[in-house]
């Protein structure tokens, strides 16, 4: 599921307050790397030592059901809470990499690497996986065999999908021809988005 | 933007940890309702007088640069911050409209409501919309003009769109015939998320 989706939602207190942000992030073995700018706020929160909560969610489907108190949504979500590390040197880049080949696979080995000033404008988290859990609700509305089915209603699921979309040339430059890996990128995450099955 | 989203990610601190949850939402007026179960932990803290804070984030597209430092994501975002109050009665039909009628334009008149014993199982929450803040990121990589064009690489944006999709009936009960409104639902919505313009 971690590995599914593109972006997830970092929560944590910010001056007394929650906050719930969307991250670029990626998964490499037990660890969930973070990727923010620097100056952002909420990242430079996340570096003091405080808890955090990680939150991935797909939505399948509209559970669209014959009562009000039957209707749901169809979704994957995982939460990982725990004490974020700030990533420096090698760990830093390979967070980065993480990230990036988490966003479009092939990305890191055909783009240019970031150089020190960049990498001193960037801030990446490391997770463990230890404290995490998931939650999924599929299937069609809960209300069939109750006196609900007897009002002749339409009932079932509205299933959402990313559709498989072409790239878009940057209009602001020249590009060189279109790689194979980004070529097939938006058919890859239409599947990889899609629910097992 | 709110109108846009299908769910939002509401954080709040429970038993000193923060939490991110996805949920269920609509809005009217300047309120946000916020629908839950009443059995969840989560719903069950928000209703003790913490902040919480609810953002809604919609992912346009994938935004492909020549560089690592200048890959982005480009999206809406809306956060609000606040108080929330526990609807009770007349406000939390109301809530309850406004969240199916956002999930699926149409319902509220179409399928049976809520009994109160079911009432009874919910939790709707009311946010004001006074404490709020929209990011957006759009457009191509911010690298254009950058000595980066020269490497002749490809870049640009993978549009993400959800696709327009065809209403699937319960497999398990009789359902009616499907009625207008559900019908045109998939397509409502896929030109309900994506970005304007």
């Amino acid at each position: 599921m971690l590995d599914a989706g593109l972006i997830c939602h970092l929560g944590l207190e910010v001056d007394g307050w929650p906050v719930v942000v969307p991250t670029s992030y990626g998964r490499q073995g037990d660890r969930l790397y973070l990727h923010g700018s620097a100056a952002s706020r909420t990242l430079r929160a996340a570096k003091q030592q405080v808890p955090i909560c990680v939150t991935v969610s797909l939505v399948d489907g509209l559970v669209l059901a014959r009562s009000v108190f039957s209707h749901s949504v169809n979704y994957r979500s995982a939460m990982v809470f725990g004490y974020p590390e700030v990533c420096d040197g090698a760990d830093k880049l390979e967070g980065l990499r993480v990230i990036t080949e988490h966003m479009a696979p092939g990305q890191w080995q055909y783009v240019r690497r970031p150089t020190d000033k960049e990498l001193a404008q960037t801030t990446v988290l490391r997770l463990g996986l230890e404290q995490a859990s998931v939650k999924i609700r599929s299937g069609g509305p809960g209300d069939s065999g109750a006196t609900d089915e007897d009002m002749g209603l339409w009932a079932g699921e509205l299933p959402i999908r990313i559709g498989s979309l072409e790239p878009v040339a940057d209009p602001n430059g020249p590009t060189g021809p279109l790689p194979e890996h980004l070529a097939v990128l938006g058919e890859r995450l239409a599947k990889r988005l899609a629910p097992p099955g």
